[in-house]
C-alpha cells in the first residue's frame, strides 16, 4: 500500500536514512560503553534493524526485510565505523542527531503501520506493531547494553507519545479509506514534530501517583 | 484440543483474567522502577503477552494470538492505569495477587502445552512450551526492566517446578490419551497448589553444590 | 548441502557436542550469578540452543531444530547437572572448556550459514545467521543473567571476530561452489584456531577513537 504510495526509489532512501540515524544511535551508546569495533557494529544493527525485525517476525513476514535488503547490512556497518573514528564530533552534533531520529521515528511507525495491516492484522495491533517498529530498536539496543531501557524512562522526554500518535492517525486514515500520500506524509510529520518538542521543551508522560507509598525507590 | 473441551467463552474468561494478573505484576514491577505511564503499560503487556508470543513464534502460530485478540491489548491497559491510580492498594493486597498469578501459571502451562502440541510439537518439547507460556512473560518483564529474572534466582520461591508438574502432568495426560476437561483442570490446580505453598511455606529449589569455592560470588 | 556432506550421524554427534560445551558455559555462569538448580538448567539451554533458535525463527525453520530433536533438551539438562555438582571441578579445566567452547564456534558458524543458504538466504545474509548461530547464545546467556554481553565487551578476547571469519570463508566457497567436506571442515577449523589464539595470545578488537572525550565511561 504505501510501497505504492510512493516511488519506490524514494521510500527506500527515506528507509536507509532512517536505518543510519537509528544505527548512530546504537554506536554512540556503544562507544560510551567501551564496547569494541564488532561490538560497536552489533549494537549499531541491533538498533537500526530491532524494530522491524520483530514486527516482521510478528506478522509473519520471513526472512524479515532485514535479512533480504544489503542496504540494511551495509548502513549499520558505514554508521559504525563513522561513530568509531568520529565519535566526538557526532556527539557535538547530538542536536542534529536528535532531529533525524524523530524523522526516523515518523517514518518507520507509519510504515510499521502500513506494513503490518498488508500482512492482515487488524488496525489496532497494526498500530501497536508500528509503534515497534519505530521504538523496537531502541529498547533492543537498550537491553544488549545492559541499561534501563530509555523508552520506559519517566526522566527522559516522550518517544512512545509520538509514534502511538503517528501510527494511530496512520491506522485511522487506513480505516476511513483516506490513505494517499499526503495524508501518510502528514501522519509521519505529525509524529516527527511531536518528537521534536518533547526534545525542545522537555515533555515527560506523567508517572504513577502516590509516589511516596513505601514501595517507591526514588531514583 | 483443550478449546473443545471447555466451553470458549469459559476458557476466554479465564484467558483474560491469567492476562490480567500477570499485567498487574509487570505493572507493579514497572511502578517500583519510577518508570512512565507509557513504561508502565508497555511492562504490563510485555508480561501479559510475553511467555505466549514466544510460544507462537516458535511453533509457527502467526500472527500470535495476542496480536489478533483485542482483550490481549486492552487488558494489560487496564491493569497500567489500574495500578497507575492503586498501586498502595494493589500493593497491600499483594498476597491476593499472588493468588491470582498462582491460577495464571496453571492455566497458562495447560494451555501451553495443549497448544503447542496442536501444532505438532512431540510432547516433551509442548511441555517446555508450556513451561514458557507461563513462566515467559516474567522473564520479559526481568529483562525489559533490566532486574535478574526472578525466575531464575535461588532466593526467590519455586515458579518453575509448579509449572515443570503442570505442563509435564498435562503431557502425560495427552500421552496416554486421557486428557479431558477433568484432568486438565487437575494438572492446571496441582500446578496453582504448588505454588501456593512455595509462597506460604517459602519453598525454594537447591543451588549448586560447594558454594563456598572461589568461583562463587555470594549474594 | 552440508547434511549431504558429513555422514548424519557424524554431524549429529559434532552437532550435540557444540550444544554440550554452550550449555556449561551458561550453567557455569548461572552457578556464579547464585541460581537455583532451574535456573541453571534454563541458562545452560537458552544459551545452547539460543542462537540456533534466532537463526531458526529468522529463516522461518519452525519450529526450529532446538524443538525436534530431544539432544538438544537432554544435553542441556545433563550439563547443567554435572556444572551443578562438580563446577569447582569444570572451573578448574576451564582452559580444555575453552577450547571445546572454541570448537563449538566453529562448528556452528559453518553449519549456520550453510543453513541459511538452504533456507534461501543470500551468502552475507547467511553468514551474518552463521554468526548469530555461532554468538547468539552468548549473547542470550548474558541478557538473561543481566550482564554486558561479553562479545560486544572491549576487554574481552575476540569472539565474533573468529565467527565472522568462519562464516565468510564458508560463504565464499558457497559462492565458488566449492564447499565440500574438506572446505568446510577448514572454515570450522580457521575460526577455532582463531579463537584459540584469541584466548592464548589475549588477542582484543579495537575500541574508538578519542577514548577520552568527554562521553567516553573509562571502566
Amino acid at each position: 500500500m504505501l510501497i505504492d504510495l510512493f516511488p519506490p526509489t524514494v521510500l527506500h532512501a527515506l528507509d536507509i536514512a532512517g536505518i543510519f540515524v537509528f544505527a548512530i544511535s546504537g554506536a554512540l551508546l556503544a562507544v560510551r560503553k567501551n564496547f569494541d569495533v564488532f561490538g560497536i557494529m552489533v549494537l549499531a544493527g541491533a538498533t537500526a534493524t530491532g524494530g522491524g525485525l520483530i514486527r516482521d517476525l510478528i506478522i509473519g513476514a520471513v526472512p524479515p526485510a532485514a535479512f533480504t535488503d544489503l542496504g540494511y547490512l551495509v548502513t549499520p556497518v558505514v554508521a559504525a565505523v563513522l561513530v568509531m573514528f568520529l565519535h566526538p564530533e557526532v556527539e557535538r552534533i547530538n542536536r542534529a542527531v536528535g532531529v533525524f531520529d524523530a524523522a526516523g521515528l515518523g517514518l518507520f511507525c507509519v510504515v510499521g503501520t502500513t506494513k503490518a495491516f498488508e500482512y492482515g492484522l487488524g488496525l489496532p495491533f497494526a498500530a501497536v506493531l508500528g509503534v515497534v517498529t519505530a521504538a523496537g530498536g531502541g529498547v533492543v539496543r537498550d537491553v544488549l547494553a545492559n541499561e534501563v531501557p530509555s523508552l520506559l524512562r519517566w526522566d527522559r522526554e516522550i518517544y512512545a507519545v509520538p509514534a502511538i500518535v503517528g501510527a494511530s492517525m496512520c491506522a485511522l486514515l487506513i480505516q476511513a479509506d483516506a490513505l494517499n500520500p499526503v495524508t501518510s506524509a502528514l501522519s509521519a510529520a505529525t509524529a516527527f514534530v511531536l518528537r521534536l518538542c518533547a526534545i525542545r521543551y522537555g515533555w515527560r508522560a506523567p508517572r504513577a501517583w502516590h509516589r511516596r507509598s513505601a514501595t517507591a525507590e526514588e531514583p
